[in-house]
């Protein structure tokens, strides 16, 4: 939160002036244009504790690069991941660079968020920063796997597999959410966002994705929920694009339909820098409305 | 089916004249119109399998002794519920109608679905029909609950509640669905139908009601895929409408979400006998876009 003080200095930083001609003589006025209006991007996301899940490769991996640095001296980076040793190396990149020599904390949790006990370990871990200390949580729900999708609907008959799935994929993302807005609560000069990483998947159906189409589905309705009952959070659906990762290498040379292999294989690949730069962005700006589905392609 | 006979006979009926003029002469010619495109709505479902879940009480009940009505002598209802007592009195009632009067099965299973165990025990109910003997199966997917909607999603913090819901109204749904598919498979002569019973909910995100929207948007979407992947079955999301049951008693008394609650309490409820009135007319009807979202209200 801005000091009425500091608020009055941007406006007159900011004031400009425009010529306004009317039909009988020119007048020279000083507008002071609104705020809001004008203001240009943030260059940073204050003092934050921010989450990332599935923190260790691919998108999770490029935006926890990204908010590193945009994170101000005194903010923590809480990364999640199944895999312990990508994890440390990540911590070991970001303790190194900039954003770490100038005090950024990083802090890991190695857990794979379909077990139990991982969610608390999570909240257990992102308590240790005071919630009076920041002024931004973000929590961005990155961790999803793609399921078998080698294999058709039908084939979907052991409900163990698919409670599994949605294990990780749904219920841990919305218990973490909760636990979370739980343990960091809304106050004044607190800004909460929750970001779910979503996909067109959630909107619209692949053949032989089944459980990856219904996991998506399934969180993008929860997060709208969450937005309508919550009008001070920020959320978003975020739809990162067709990502050059491990898990659309997975979708393109395993689908079980081969006309959406073809066209996975065909089509044009983001990299993770660039969609993950396109969320930040998105963050930074902080104008989109709460709950939306936002594809990188819509942006 | 009908025999290539009956199917003659059917086009010779309905040919009609029609007048054709060109520029230089009136000629009068015999047009046989496809038979599909007037065909009258059919009087039964056939010779079928029906498979209701949820069929001890609302909805499910009133489709079962609906459908009842419709299906040939040599045909099997299979209701499947948790409650053994409801089951019982309605497989009596009918046993005692028409329907049971002249040689329709009636088959329960009393099992919960979210158990495991349950699937199999009424895929094995299912398959003590022969699929030779019949030429429809129609599996209702209309088991739900409306789960704790007295809460707010910050509240779910607990994985093992998210995945008991879960478990209960998105994998049961697709794994029975699965298995019976197999046990059933495609082959000429044989229609398949498979409803799910959906909700706005299902579209629309109300707040206090986490758990249900994320189950009714996971459901969709899982149908949606089978849809695509498996264009011969006939697929249906079908939103009955704000029906008069025990479910919209505790939603209108219980959501947490007071305006929600008021909304629900000034609207007017459908009974169930209408809504799955309009359902019965949709499967004899047979012509709607397999996977296709319908409301009893776009009807």
């Amino acid at each position: 939160m801005r000091t009425q003080g500091e608020e009055l200095e941007d406006i007159k930083r900011r004031q400009c002036f425009i010529f306004v001609k009317d039909s009988s003589a020119v007048f020279i006025r000083y507008i002071v244009m609104e705020s809001s209006v004008i203001d240009p991007v943030p260059t940073d996301l204050g003092r934050a504790l921010c989450i990332i899940t599935g923190a260790s490769k691919g998108f999770g991996r490029s935006l926890a690069k990204q908010i590193a640095g945009l994170l101000k001296p005194g903010s923590v980076l809480l990364l999640v991941a199944r895999s312990g040793d990508k994890l440390r190396e990540l911590q070991a990149d970001l303790a190194a660079s900039d954003a770490g020599q100038k005090g950024l904390v990083i802090r890991c949790v190695t857990a794979d968020l379909s077990q139990k006990g991982a969610v608390e370990e999570t909240v257990k871990a992102a308590k240790q920063t005071n919630h009076l200390d920041i002024d931004r949580l973000v929590l961005i729900n990155n961790a999803g796997s793609l399921g078998d999708v080698s294999r058709f609907a039908v084939s979907f008959t052991d409900p163990a597999e698919i409670n599994s799935y949605l294990a990780f994929n749904v219920s841990s993302a919305l218990s973490l959410t909760a636990s979370l807005m739980q343990a960091f609560p809304k106050r004044s000069g607190l800004q909460r966002c929750v970001v779910n990483v979503s996909s067109l998947a959630a909107l619209q159906p692949f053949p032989s994705w089944v459980l990856y189409c219904t996991g998506k589905a399934a969180r993008d309705m929860m997060f709208r929920v969450l937005a309508e009952e919550e009008p001070e959070l920020r959320v978003l659906n975020y739809a990162p694009g067709p990502l050059d990762t491990d898990m659309h290498m997975q979708a393109r040379t395993l689908s079980g339909d081969m006309a959406l292999r073809a066209s996975l294989r065909e089509g044009q690949l983001l990299t993770c820098e660039e969609s993950a730069a396109k969320l930040v962005k998105l963050l930074l700006n902080d104008n989109f409305t709460s709950g939306v589905h936002l594809d990188f392609y819509d942006l």
